[in-house]
C-alpha cells in the first residue's frame, strides 16, 4: 500500500536566512508567488540571521501519489497554531481540520475564507507555507495516526477526560495536486516567524499616506453631482475625509461590468475626478472582474478568458500578459489617467454556500492552463498584482479593497472586506489578519441602532482602512445625530493618529511587523487565557468541547496601542493587558499588567491602552491629510513615566521614491531624568531633505492626568 | 488547452431495460456498487420496458485528464433536479452547487449529508447516477459555460430579472478521480426512473414485520434489569412496542468500543434477550466503527486497519473479506447466536464541520487500497452490507438504524438517523428520501414542549421506523402527561397501519416504488406550487434569490395516505391535494384535489388524507406485531365514493423465503355498486398456503362521515 507514493527526497534549500524550501513531484508552478512575484528582503532576514526550529528538517515528510501530495509535520503537545489567512471564526487551529477554499460565504467554521492562507504559525515560533493554487486540506492535529505518540483511548461513559478530538502529533497538509512546494520559516519567536513570511513575500505593503485617512462610499447609482454633494457636505461638517468610493452604477453596465464611465450619471469623468482632487479627495472605483458583452474590452477578451461565465460576463484569464495588457491599457486610459486612486476589487471570491452560486466551476478551463479551482484561489491576487502594477507604472502609490486574497499577499496595497456582518467575527479577523500578511476592515455599513453604530466607528477608526461603505444603505457618520458626536471624534482620531499609523505601515514595509496583531504576537504576551470550557450537552451535540479563549477581541495597532472594542449590548468588558505598566489612553488611569482588568468607558469611548513610556505622534485634525510636498506640525505625545522613543517615517507619501532611499527615520527620544522632567530630542533631517514636517511639539501625559 | 483531456467513447451499454452504462478513463472499482454487490431486478425493469429518455444519449460527455472526470449533461429550461441523497435544505437542486460528501453536519446548503448520492432525477423523466467512493460535486444548473442556450448579460442595477444564478443549459458532474462510470435510468415519468434506479440496486428492502412496529431506545448505561423494567412498562401502559435499542454502556468500552457485553449490567445477555424475546421484544444494539484495544477483536483487527484512528479506536478495512470475517464471528457468536435482532450503525459519517471532529482524514491508507476519502463516503454502507449478510446468513431479516449510506441502498435493511434536529428538515428528508433509494427516521427525542413532542410524535409513527430515541433524555411516551392520549393513539395507529405499510415495503421491494414519496413523484401531482419569491435584500444579502417551495412539508405514505404535518407552533397549514378526491382520514370531509386546501385540527390530531376509493388493510392493537406464523385478523377500512382495490402482502413475515416465491399478493377489491352497496371480495390462497391472515372484515368510510 505504501508503493504508489513518491516521497520527496532530503534536498532542503535554505533560500533566504530562516526560510527554507522543499519540493516533492511536478509542482504545477501556478501558485500565488507565481502571481505575485514578490521581491525577497534577503537583507532584512539576513539581519535577522538564521533563527531556530524546534524540530528538526527531517522530520518534515512530503509525499505524492497520482491524486494529492500528503506533507507530514511533527506537532507537540501543547502547541497552538494560528493564521490559516482571514479567519473569521476562531484563532488556535489545533485540533481542527481547515479546508482553504476561496469563498465569500465563510458562515461554518471549515477555514473557508476570502482569504485562505496554507500557512500556520506555531506558538513555539515557527512558521509552515505551501506554495500553492490548490485547495489544502490542513489537518491540524485534528487526525490522529494508528502509531501517535501522545494519549489513549478512553471510554466516553465513564471519563470526563473523553475528547472527540484527541490530541494528535502531527500536521497533515493535502494538496490535490501532482505536487508541492514547501517553505519553513525559522523564529525563534512567532512574531518572528511572521516577519520573515512577510519579509520573504515582499515585506508589508506601505500605503499613501492618504490611504490611511476616512473614507466614505457613496450610494450605488449615483451622480457625479450627488458625488460631490455628499463629499462637500464632510468638509461643511468639519469630518475628515481623503476618499470617496463610488459603488455600482458609475459604469454604465454592472454585473457583468464595462469599466466604462456611466455617460448620464459621469459625463465629464476627468473633470469630476479633478473637482474631487482640487477639494482633497481621491476617488476609488467599485469593481469586479467579470465583464460585460458591452464592455469595449469584451471582444479582445474574449480568446483570453475562461471556458465559463458569471452572470453571463467573461472570465478573464489575468496570468496571460495579453489579457493583463487589455484591462491595464483600459483602466489606465480610462481610470488610472484621468485621477483615480484606486479600486475596490468585489466578488473576486465566488460564492456557492449560499441560495445563490455565482463562480465558475473547479474544472473550469483557461488558457493558460490554469483550472477553475486554481483561478477561484488566485483570481483576487492575480486581480491585486495586476492593479498594483498599473499605479506603479504610473508612480503613484494605490491603496484599495479586495475581496480575496491568498499567500504572499503581505506587500500588495489592498484591504480586505466582507459581506459578513458580524461585528465579534469582524474583531477577530482584525486579530487574526496579522498573522497571515494580511489587512482587514471591518467596515462599517448599517447599524442596528445608535450604539452598535458608535461601537462598530470606533473599531473601524482603528484599523487598516477606516471606511463607511454606504453603497445599499447611505448612511453617513451624522446619520445617527445622538452618535455623530462620538463618531466624529473618532474620526478624528483617526487624522490625528496618521503619523503614528503611517510609521507602523514603514515598520511592516522594512522589518515585516504587521500594523495591527493579536496578542499571540506580543513578546511580553507570555500568561494564557484558560477561561471557558464548554460542557458535554450529549442531545444538543454529543461530542463535547473544549473551548479555549484565545482573546480575540483585542489586539496591538502598531506597537504602543492596545485596542479592546466593546461591542453593543456590553456595558463593561475583561482586558488582558501584556506584563508592565500600561495607561488608560482616555483617563491617563495606570494599570499594572500581565492580567486582566474590567473595561467599563461609556458609549463615547473604546478601550484603548498605552504602554507606559509610550510616545505616539499626532498631527492636527485636517479636513483631509496633506498632499505630496505639503508639511504638517507633529505634537508627539508621551504617555507615563518611562523614557521612550519613536522612529517617524518621513518621505513624500505619495510616490515609490522610498524604494530608492527616499526617505528617513526621524527618532523622536524622551528620556525621563526626575519625576516631571524630561530630556526630548528628535533627530534632524539634513540639510535638503526635504521632510513632511515641519516642527515637533512634546506632550506629556503624566500617570493619573491627561 | 483540450488536448490534455481524454474523451469517453460512445459506447453506451444497455446494461438493463432502460438503463444504460459509459465508462471513461480507469475508474477504481472501488464503487458502492462494489460494496453492495446489488441484483439487478431484471425481469422486473423488462416489465417496464426501455422507456425513453428526453434527450440523446450522444448528448452526455465524458472527459478525464489526471486529476478529475468530468461529465456533461443537458438541461432543459424548466428542469427541476430531484435526489442527490438525504438532502435536508432542499427539494430541487437546480441551480445550486452539490458537493456531496459524507458528513454528520449537513448544517449548510452545500449538499454534505449522512447519505449524499451522485444520483438525481429529472422532473422531465429520467435519472443519472455516478458509481463513484469519490466526493462528486454536481453543479446542477449552477455553471454557466460562454456557449450557454439560455438567457444573456442583464444589469443588476437596472434590471429586476437580473438573477445571481442565471439558467444554464447544462449539469456538470465533476469526480476527482481518473475515470467514472456512469449510468442513465430511463422514465417516461419521474417515478419511473426513481423505480428503475431502486429495481437495478436490488428493488427496494422488505423489513421483517416487526421493525415496522413501535421502537424505543433506552437511556445509555442502563443495566438488564433496568431494560426489563423499562420495557415491560410498556405492556403495563398498554403501549405498543416491538423494539428496544440499547445505547453506549452495554458494551464493555464506549467510544472507542469492544462489541462485549458489560459483565456488571448485562451477566447474562442470551437470558436478557431471551426474557426480552418471551415479552414480544426484539433487542437492537448501538454500536460505532472504531474498536478499541480492549476488544478481542482488535488484535486480529489491527493488520486489517486504517493508518489512522478514531478516538484511538482502529479503522477497519471491512472492504476486505478477512476484516469482515473476524467482525462478523464476533457479533454472530456474541450477538446474533444470541437472538439479537439487528443494529444501530452509529458515525460511520464522521464530521469535521464543527468545533469536534472525529474522522480519518481523506489521506488516510487502507490495505485494500482504499484512501479515506473513499473509505468515508462507502463506510456506512459496507457496515450495512456486512451486518445484512451477517443476518441473512442466519435466515432472519434484519431491520436497523445507520448513519451513513451513498447509492445503491435501495435493498438495504437499514433507516437513516441524525443528530440533527430540526423539525421541518426531518420532514423535508423525509420526501427527499423518497427520491434516492433511502429510508430516514425522523427520530423523536427531547421536546421543547408538549406540542412540540406531540407534533415530532405524529410524524415519527407514520415514516419508515417509528421511534422514541432516549438515549440521553430518557423520555418516554408517557413523559408529557397532557400528551400522552395523543401520543399513544398515534402509536397504536401505527400498530394498526402495519399490513398496510409491510405490503407498501413489499412493493418497494417488487415494483421498486419507495414507501414514502416526496409529490413530484405523484401521477397526479401536476400543478406546480409557484408561492413565494424573495425580495433583493442588498445589505444582508447582496445576490438576490428567487425561492421556490417546493412542497417539502407532505408526503405520500403507501399508495393512499397523503400525510401533511404541523410544526409546534402552527395552528393550521396549507395542503396541496394532487388531482381527484380525497377524504380527511380523521373526520372524512371530502375535499376536491388540484388545489390546496387549508388544514387545522387540534393537537390531537396530524393532517392525512386518503385518495377516493381507497382501501387500508388494517389489524388491531396489539401490543407487539405477531410473531412469525401467528395469524391476525384484517380490517379492510375502504374510504369514499369510488370503487379501490388493494394488494395485500401475505408471508411469514421474518424470513427470506419470500425470495423463493413464498409469498401471496391478496388482492382486496371493493365495488360500489350504488351509494351504500358494495361487492366486495379478498383473493383467497390456495390449500395449504400458511397465511398471516386469519380473516378479513370490511369497514366502509363514507361521504362526510367517519
Amino acid at each position: 500500500m505504501e508503493n504508489r507514493w513518491i516521497s520527496a527526497d532530503k534536498g532542503w534549500e535554505e533560500v533566504a536566512a530562516g526560510v527554507w524550501r522543499l519540493r516533492v513531484g511536478n509542482p504545477s508552478g501556478r501558485t500565488p508567488s507565481s502571481i505575485v512575484q514578490p521581491l525577497h528582503k534577503t537583507e532584512a532576514l539576513e539581519r535577522m540571521g538564521s533563527g531556530s526550529l524546534p524540530f528538526q528538517l527531517s522530520e518534515i515528510e512530503l509525499r505524492t501519489d497520482q491524486l494529492r501530495t500528503v506533507i507530514t509535520l511533527p506537532l507537540q503537545r501543547d502547541e497552538r497554531l494560528y493564521g490559516l489567512g482571514l479567519q473569521f471564526m476562531r484563532m488556535n487551529h489545533r485540533g481542527r481540520t481547515r479546508y482553504l477554499r476561496v469563498n465569500s460565504d465563510p458562515k461554518q467554521d471549515t477555514g473557508e475564507t476570502h482569504a485562505p492562507v496554507p500557512w500556520y504559525v506555531s506558538s513555539l515560533g515557527y512558521g509552515i507555507y505551501v506554495d500553492t493554487s490548490r485547495i489544502a486540506t490542513i489537518y491540524c492535529g485534528s487526525a490522529v495516526r494508528s502509531d501517535c505518540l501522545y494519549g489513549e483511548a478512553k471510554d466516553r461513559n465513564s471519563d470526563p477526560d473523553w475528547k472527540a478530538t484527541p490530541v494528535s502529533d502531527q500536521v497533515e497538509m493535502v494538496i490535490p495536486d501532482q505536487g508541492a512546494e514547501l517553505y519553513v520559516f525559522a523564529g525563534p519567536t512567532i512574531l518572528d516567524a511572521v516577519r520573515r513570511y512577510n519579509l520573504y513575500h515582499g515585506g508589508g505593503v506601505l500605503p499613501p499616506r492618504w490611504g490611511l485617512g476616512f473614507w466614505h462610499r457613496v450610494p450605488k447609482s449615483y451622480s457625479a453631482d450627488e458625488v460631490l454633494k455628499e463629499a462637500m457636505e464632510f468638509r461643511e461638517r468639519g469630518v475628515p475625509c481623503d476618499v470617496i468610493g463610488l459603488e455600482p452604477g458609475w459604469h454604465s453596465r454592472s454585473y457583468p461590468v464595462t469599466y466604462e464611465w456611466h455617460e448620464g450619471r459621469f459625463p465629464d469623468p476627468a473633470g469630476f475626478v479633478d473637482e474631487m482632487e482640487k477639494n482633497g479627495f481621491r476617488v476609488n472605483l467599485w469593481e469586479h472582474p467579470y465583464v460585460s458583452p458591452d464592455a469595449g474590452i469584451y471582444e479582445p477578451l474574449k480568446a483570453l478568458s475562461g471556458s465559463h461565465t458569471v452572470w453571463h460576463g467573461l472570465v478573464p484569464d489575468y496570468t496571460l500578459p495579453e489579457a493583463r495588457q487589455i484591462y491595464s491599457d483600459q483602466h489606465r486610459r480610462e481610470h488610472v489617467d484621468k485621477g483615480v486612486s484606486g479600486y475596490k476589487l468585489d466578488e473576486c471570491d465566488g460564492s456557492e454556500l449560499t441560495r445563490n452560486s455565482w463562480i465558475f466551476p473547479e474544472h473550469a478551463e483557461f488558457p493558460s492552463g490554469y483550472d477553475g479551482e486554481q483561478m477561484r484561489q488566485i483570481y483576487g491576487l492575480a486581480l491585486q498584482k495586476m492593479t498594483a502594477d498599473l499605479f506603479r507604472a504610473a508612480g503613484r502609490r494605490t491603496y484599495g479593497l479586495v475581496r480575496a486574497s491568498n499567500g504572499c499577499a503581505s506587500s500588495m496595497p489592498y484591504v480586505l472586506y466582507s459581506d459578513l456582518y458580524d461585528h465579534r467575527s469582524f474583531v477577530r479577523a482584525l486579530c487574526n489578519s496579522g498573522f497571515s500578511g494580511l489587512l482587514w476592515t471591518p467596515e462599517v455599513r448599517k447599524a442596528e441602532n445608535a450604539e452598535d453604530w458608535v461601537r462598530r466607528m470606533q473599531v473601524v477608526c482603528l484599523s487598516p482602512l477606516a471606511m463607511l461603505n454606504a453603497w445599499a444603505d447611505g448612511t453617513k457618520p451624522w446619520s445617527f445625530p445622538e452618535a455623530e458626536p462620538v463618531v466624529t471624534k473618532y474620526i478624528r482620531l483617526r487624522m490625528r493618529l496618521i503619523p503614528y499609523l503611517y510609521s507602523a505601515f514603514a515598520r511592516y514595509h522594512e522589518e515585516g511587523v504587521p500594523p495591527i496583531r493579536p496578542m499571540a504576537l506580543e513578546e511580553a504576551f507570555a500568561a494564557r487565557n484558560a477561561r471557558g470550557e464548554s460542557k458535554l450537552d450529549s442531545t444538543d451535540f454529543a461530542y463535547g468541547a473544549s473551548a479555549e479563549s484565545e482573546l480575540d477581541d483585542q489586539y496591538m495597532l502598531g506597537d504602543s496601542m492596545l485596542v479592546a472594542p466593546l461591542f453593543a449590548g456590553e456595558r463593561s468588558r475583561q482586558v488582558y493587558l501584556p506584563v508592565g505598566v500600561w495607561y488608560d489612553f482616555d483617563t491617563g488611569i495606570r494599570h499594572e499588567g500581565g492580567r486582566y482588568i474590567e473595561a467599563s468607558p461609556g458609549l463615547d469611548t473604546i478601550p484603548v491602552y498605552v504602554r507606559d513610556g509610550s510616545i505616539i505622534p499626532m498631527m492636527p485634525e485636517l479636513p483631509h491629510v496633506p498632499r505630496q510636498g505639503e508639511q504638517v506640525a507633529i505634537e508627539l505625545h508621551h504617555y507615563g513615566t518611562a523614557s521612550g522613543k519613536f522612529r517617524l517615517f518621513d518621505d513624500d507619501g505619495e510616490s515609490f521614491a522610498y524604494e530608492q532611499g527616499e526617505y528617513r527615520w526621524r527618532e523622536a527620544v524622551l528620556r525621563v531624568l526626575e519625576e516631571g522632567r524630561y530630556e526630548t530630542s528628535v533627530s534632524p533631517a539634513e540639510q535638503g531633505w526635504s521632510s513632511a514636517y515641519s516642527g515637533f511639539t512634546w506632550v506629556c501625559h503624566h500617570l493619573g492626568t491627561k
